[in-house]
């Protein structure tokens, strides 16, 4: 169906009219994407997308997870795996998912890809058996269009800066690319050195070896292992990374004297790795890497609390961010003190934290970010950047955090077209929620209007220290 | 008061208006109740009930508790004694409950009894002391009329099916009434072999050897006792059983090698049982009765996190379930993972998991019912099967599980007249939830009616695999 | 802006409609102010306040916390140093405040402040940067004029009774110089001895000591230290103290045998005091001081889970309660088990419980509250003293604690002025919650009234044995 004007405005006439009047207001403010997974290379070489099922359906694991918890496979969903044993093609796979599209219903896939296929391609009918193959013709046809090139569509959403991911040993080739066709600034980088500083990670002793001869440091030694980062660090800012990015299972960070952080690499080289000492490295390189945001200006952001790989056949097949990682509880306020409570109080330092687990949102997180001069609040992540887990976070982190302790919104994702989609929930959801207000009493119009447009634009330029 | 026809629908008129025309789609569909603890006798010998203290009070631990902690005592509310001690006769009891009926303001206990003495009796009078023995006196005039035997109850309820719950060691004799009178899927058994897998209960030993002799297996040795299991659901299954139910204080399920389970086995047999081995025992159990669900084809529930019997004094005097139970967290993620690795893939496999930790509703439960295909979520259960949590549940589970992972509703009830009145305030709150969604736009109108038939009665077929 | 008269009403007209009707049956009634943090000596000596930032910025850490989340420091608001060194003054400290107002747009600090000033002082000029220095004039001015003066404010809001909260040793003398007023009665004291009761207190031992001395009981013997105990208890009722109060990071509670009560108290006394003792001796004392509240009438709160001084400069250079105390989670059905299995039967018993995790609400305290004689479920506290927060609360206890196990509303302020302000929107949030109600048919109107007046005045008055 055609996409409504007044879609996510809730509640009575007086209500909607407001939320409609803030909306508007902020409907057509650039996007800042600080936080995601897309791909450099299209934004790079900026060539066409290759087909409908490669644009919505394979790269997002959200789309996949669901159609598999209702008896779908991977192989018909056209998931590679990595023995390379052959898997549906794209127009198959199309036709399995629009088969199955009622699953979406209430869904934020299916926000997102209604608002897709209307916004990019002029498509109003609704994915169905019937209407699967002439809707992925349709598609197929356009993506060689120059208006559907990768760069094209970043400019017909208005994305005024966007960030990808990449790990600390990434040889940044595509951002090199973009350096040089003069687009960084439009495309940053993002510095996420999970690769050296996870001692899970399978690679992890090799990565280490491999950052020592590219930063020409020696990593089994403490500062030299730090030097690196530095450098590292240093040579992501050439490609306009602002941020860092850290993801753990806890929110563990600890403070070790000096003595026993060499002590802990020396175990890290010899034989098999503990958990405890795998996360007594983990909590610690998270308080060097303040230590260096500290001294480099890079905005830290650290999202806890997802266990990985939770189906290890899905693993083993084809490998991880398809569908089974599971949130679990944290542990903020004990997990950060001993971060926070050596650079929280820093002017110098920024750090944005997010996590899936909305009972420590009141109860921890609003308070820390209503204290600590450091600690921003990352916006509703992953499962919740969706309308009821907008309106959830609000509800909970306003009263005690202000709006001013909040970073924005982040789209986190792998699916271009997902962006401007992702960036209109959000804003239509902030308008729902100061709407409420507004005509609760409780905040005047006028203020509504500036809150909206700092949590749609000026609050994430801020927490991520985007040049203006 | 009389039952107002708009109760539960919340909002505005629009969105009042929608819920009006969702409910009555779907308020005249036969009712599934997969899952209650309804007395197998009622139905089988169809006698009376005997009068209204015993319809609606002496049963129900949620009116029961409610008054107690107001300071009424479970004597003068006529709760028998295990010592046979005399306690209060049906009519001074009624009074008491009557008296003191405002303390159910708010409250589901009141919504069903409201409910039920319109819908059953007709009566519109508020309950109070002044009302007290006119309405005692009414009901029981009543009881005796054709119309208000319990399966007379039942067809006026348009019960299409109903579960009871059986221990493993049941004689299972009403069942087999029922069979005899051709009542086998109206009324069906459950599998809730909690009597020889809970090390903690008391008789479990003594259940073992219990067990061994009905099935003539050898109980102390693992493949034996795999064996009982196996020859008592057959059993189950010849009166209509086409689930299981387990309990366990918490999520944990394990998978031992072969020789730990029969050293577990032993170490049960020999002395005092450690919490640590009660515990295995019940985590390995749902790990085996999962092996047999893919075996047999029986839909395996797991409801977690109840703190049992939580007041000593009222166990010794009167035993369980009389209103001490209170919940506590969960970890479903961790305590799962055995099973779900083990069988979470199974096209053969399904099972429902149901909690009272309200926290992992959006933070795992969803996420992993929308991966795994072997699970669905229950029903907002226990002290949430209540407007409001319901509409919590709703809100948490759908944008990520979608609709389809659900297993739709069952009343859990050990009162009859509940059972209407439960899967109405369900009905009444799916039309509510669809209705603000669609005057959000963010459903189709044809869409909300079709989930809405699905939440209210074809989810619970499919999820407990009751034959059309 | 002026207070708006419906504020705080959400949904559609008819609903706000009814919000307006049952908020005017209760806006007039009289304040219960049964737990609070107001100085006695405002209310013995009636002096004037000092000026505007000691009215509203420097004693209410909800204010300094914020201001110091968004850089400013706590030298530039005034706030005093343990070591003397100069700190801003008060005009300066207030054009800050004034300047960064905007911070707390959405907040409940917005709300009591903008309240004060109108309620207090006429004034409905917003707070900024150009209004700062007429405004802190203007209150300047009235500050000295009889109205303004501690009791003529508690007269102006109609504050019924008022308590206050001294620990263990306090000499009381405020309370004195009250009772030779005949003011007891308008202003109660609180036994809090956490000061003789947290071996975590610095000062414990000899805090111990001289509680021997001023009670002349030998406080090393177990039953001394409990005599010890009855006294000054005995010495705070003279004074109006109905009730005594009890923080702890845990709500852990323990019932010991004899001999090990008189161990643990041995152990505390030789060397330095381990954690676990620690928390055991917390644990047994409120075991205790359930014993002696069974003996003496004295209602017990007891509140759990804030972590306290979480950062330690703050706590090094300026002191305790300055917003560093970040909420933890709770365990109240295993911690509070030993203390209730003991008591919680007992009509002579009666507990308040609140604390700061709101997952435990529906999921355990409203069950236990369901459940337990002696247990009343305290008010939304603490940073969910604010209009979701209290939204929150009644959502999730209502269904399973009903309203008669809820001990209505207590502001816990530090702020005389908030006192009004916080009471009027537990009130206008208590509307709106019945109001929803009435226009989704699941309350009648005249219940509503009844509801929301004992909500709002009777529930309190009861549940801390406050005379007539």
């Amino acid at each position: 169906m055609s996409l409504h004007p007044d879609r996510f405005f809730s509640g009575d006439a007086q209500s909607r009219s407001a939320a409609r009047e803030i909306y508007e207001s902020i409907s057509g403010l650039p996007i800042i994407s600080p936080h995601g997974h897309t791909d450099p290379e299209w934004f790079a070489s900026n060539q066409p997308f290759s087909d409908a099922a490669s644009l919505f359906l394979t790269p997002d694991h959200y789309v996949l997870r669901m159609l598999f918890s209702q008896g779908l496979s991977y192989e018909d969903l056209g998931v590679p795996r990595k023995d390379g044993t052959a898997v549906a093609d794209g127009r198959s796979a199309w036709r399995r998912f629009a088969a199955n599209y009622h699953l979406f219903l209430g869904t934020p896939s299916r926000t997102w890809i209604d608002h897709s296929l209307q916004w990019a391609f002029g498509i109003s009918e609704t994915l169905s058996t019937e209407t699967a193959d002439r809707i992925f013709d349709q598609i197929n046809e356009r993506l060689t269009e120059p208006d559907f090139l990768p760069r094209a569509i970043l400019e017909k959403a208005k994305v005024e800066t966007i960030a990808t991911t990449e790990f600390a040993l990434d040889p940044l080739q595509h951002h090199q690319s973009l350096k040089q066709q003069g687009l960084i600034g439009l495309v940053r980088t993002t510095y996420r050195p999970d690769d050296v500083t996870d001692p899970d990670n399978p690679g992890f002793l090799a990565n280490l070896a491999t950052l020592a001869e590219t930063t020409n440091e020696d990593t089994r030694n403490w500062p030299g292992l730090i030097d690196a980062h530095r450098k590292r660090r240093a040579l992501f800012r050439e490609f306009g990374a602002t941020a860092t990015d850290h993801a753990a299972p806890t929110a563990l960070t600890a403070d070790l004297p000096e003595h026993e952080k060499q002590a802990l690499l020396d175990r890290l080289h010899c034989g098999t790795i503990s958990p405890e000492d795998a996360e007594l490295f983990r909590a610690q390189m998270l308080t060097e890497m303040a230590m260096l945001s500290v001294e480099d200006g890079m905005v830290m952001q650290f999202h806890a609390g997802s266990r990985r790989n939770t189906d290890p056949v899905l693993m083993a097949q084809r490998g991880p961010n398809l569908g089974a990682d599971i949130p679990v509880p944290v542990d903020p306020v004990r997990g950060l003190e001993p971060l926070l409570q050596k650079f929280g109080r820093s002017p110098d330092f920024h750090m944005i934290f997010f996590c899936l687990d909305e009972s420590v949102l009141a109860r921890e997180l609003a308070p820390m970010a209503g204290y600590w001069p450091a600690l921003k609040l990352g916006p509703p992540w992953w499962f919740h950047d969706s309308p009821r887990g907008i309106a959830r976070y609000l509800d909970r982190v306003v009263e005690t955090a202000g709006f001013f302790n909040l970073a924005g919104f982040n789209d986190d994702t792998r699916a271009l077209l997902s962006i401007p989609a992702r960036h209109d929930v959000w804003r239509r959801c902030v308008a729902d929620f100061l709407a409420q207000m507004v005509t609760a009493n409780t905040l005047g119009k006028p203020d509504a209007l500036q809150i909206a447009a700092w949590l749609s634009y000026e609050s994430a330029k801020v927490a991520y220290n985007i040049p203006a």
